[in-house]
């Protein structure tokens, strides 16, 4: 449709999102009213996130569909790291009137698709005008009766493991940077990051003491888990995910392949801490948790401080 | 504090807000993990509402503290208006990183007075940078059992009804957009929006076949009553809470006061249908809810199509 956002209205596209939507078995009444009613079983989740243009993307780097895909994905990876069920989605989209409605519409489509994958169904939103795009995106979950899994249970003896990709978003990012466009393979990562959906309830079932999703960077995102539980977290090096494709662009850029891995973000694997021989079998340990023994919490690389980069904060 | 967002850091703007946050008895785990859990006896009621810089609020025209105030209360209305109990509020904030860290604590005072009016507490948000100030609110509420109100029940022989404010906001708006900063009760009516907390469940409790919050312009959101429920409703104009301030404001604009009444928003009044004779005592009649008899939904005001000014969309 050729036509702007601010040329077809509020109303009339509102409508055009919610007509069609599917509505998951706890919805008890979707978009259209005040608010959404929903029935939970015994707990709820949720977690809100926002991504801005020029900040967290940029519109020549990724398509509206990948923005969509991003926006979901970041927002149920933080229920996943519950050890919960993501069920419910609501969006509040920003938008300079000047908007194509096709933009808004692929936009919708990546929403719904990402929905579709991690099985959740939109429940409500907002539409109206901004300087640039902004994407607020929340969140529910259930926890279906199951206790959630915080950050601050890890213990010494503990194994641990990730679930998903690591570094891949960083290298993707890396490329677009410099004005390429391959590895179409980290691109990819980057522009829609898989998010391994169910890895969260698995992770409970296998009493994971600790989890978290990785969004901030692997060392950034394992002191969140360190800090709270009082514990070293020692990771192996040789362990790490390297891939050809990273060592490429570590080449080119002059950095070490190892630094994507350990302070990459935004590509919303799940990394955490199980007891000694339990981790999933869908999961890779790259590390161990150990007593402070007198030090301050902290991630070691092969037991030495690691002095790469740090991971990213929004101011 | 004589900083800037950008100098002080992400993570340590969220520790300064979420350090003696109170916590309802629902609330199982709330801001500092993933995600925040609630407890639910029955159904959730969820709502998501944004407030941009420059579309609307001004900065120059409401403070940090009012900003936060408002955006609560609007979200907040849209549980009342389902007839439940606003419980919890997720923030997420954008701001550009030259924003002093004194603007932030002030605005968060305003979100937490008006969590504490309403009876709600915070759980969870986002922090980051934009080119301008956003503020995006969900809201949770819980039905406690009770059936949600609907727009869509409203039957012909309902009288129509309100609790709250109508036409200050707009006429307070009006004023400011003059350069003006009195008549100050409504230039406060705008900055500081009260919303009737409790009379959600109140309208419930009278057997309300059909509610909303008047947002948008009490005209335009009683349509949005009038089309899902299939009916006529007329307004009696000698009804309409016209006061001397509006009157005033009115006089200087060269408008009609019933104007501000009719298509004023932001108020966040309640509106709703009420079997005759059902109506709470501090709700006002206004008008009644009419059969279609071959007519198409419509709001009247004393028999006549309106003329006047619609209310506001967002594009």
């Amino acid at each position: 449709m050729n036509m702007t956002l601010g040329e077809l209205g509020e109303f009339a596209l509102i409508d055009r999102i919610v007509k069609d939507l599917m509505k998951g078995p706890e919805v008890i009444l979707g978009p259209g009213d005040d608010a959404a009613v929903l029935s939970v079983d015994s707990s709820l989740v949720v977690s809100t996130d926002v991504m801005n243009e020029g900040i967290h993307f940029r519109t020549d780097w990724s398509s509206p569909s990948d923005i969509g895909h991003r926006a979901v994905a970041a927002a149920a990876a933080d229920i996943e790291a519950m050890g919960a069920v993501p069920t419910n989605l609501l969006i509040a989209l920003s938008a300079p009137k000047e908007t194509q409605v096709a933009w808004l519409d692929r936009f919708m489509e990546g929403v719904l698709e990402e929905c579709e994958s991690a099985h959740m169904s939109l429940v409500g939103g907002d539409l109206c005008g901004g300087s640039a795009i902004s994407v607020a995106v929340t969140v529910l979950g259930q926890t279906r009766g199951k206790p959630v899994i915080q950050r601050s249970g890890a213990q010494p003896g503990d194994a641990v493991a990730y679930r998903g990709r690591l570094g891949l978003a960083a290298a993707g990012l890396a490329v677009l940077s410099r004005g390429f466009r391959s590895p179409r393979a980290l691109v990819n990562a980057y522009q829609r990051p898989q998010v391994p959906y169910g890895a969260g309830v698995e992770a409970g079932r296998h009493g994971a003491t600790a989890l978290i999703d990785v969004s901030d960077g692997l060392v950034a995102d394992l002191n969140h888990i360190a800090q709270p539980s009082g514990v070293i977290i020692d990771l192996d090096s040789g362990t790490l995910p390297v891939s050809e494709p990273i060592e490429a662009v570590a080449h080119a850029t002059g950095r070490d392949a190892k630094d994507f891995i350990l302070s990459g973000g935004e590509d919303h694997a799940l990394v955490g801490c199980f007891p000694f021989g339990e981790v999933p079998k869908l999961w890779t340990v790259i590390g161990r948790v150990e007593a402070l023994e007198g030090r301050d919490p902290a991630i070691l690389l092969d037991g030495e401080e690691w002095l790469g980069r740090q991971g990213w904060t929004h101011f």
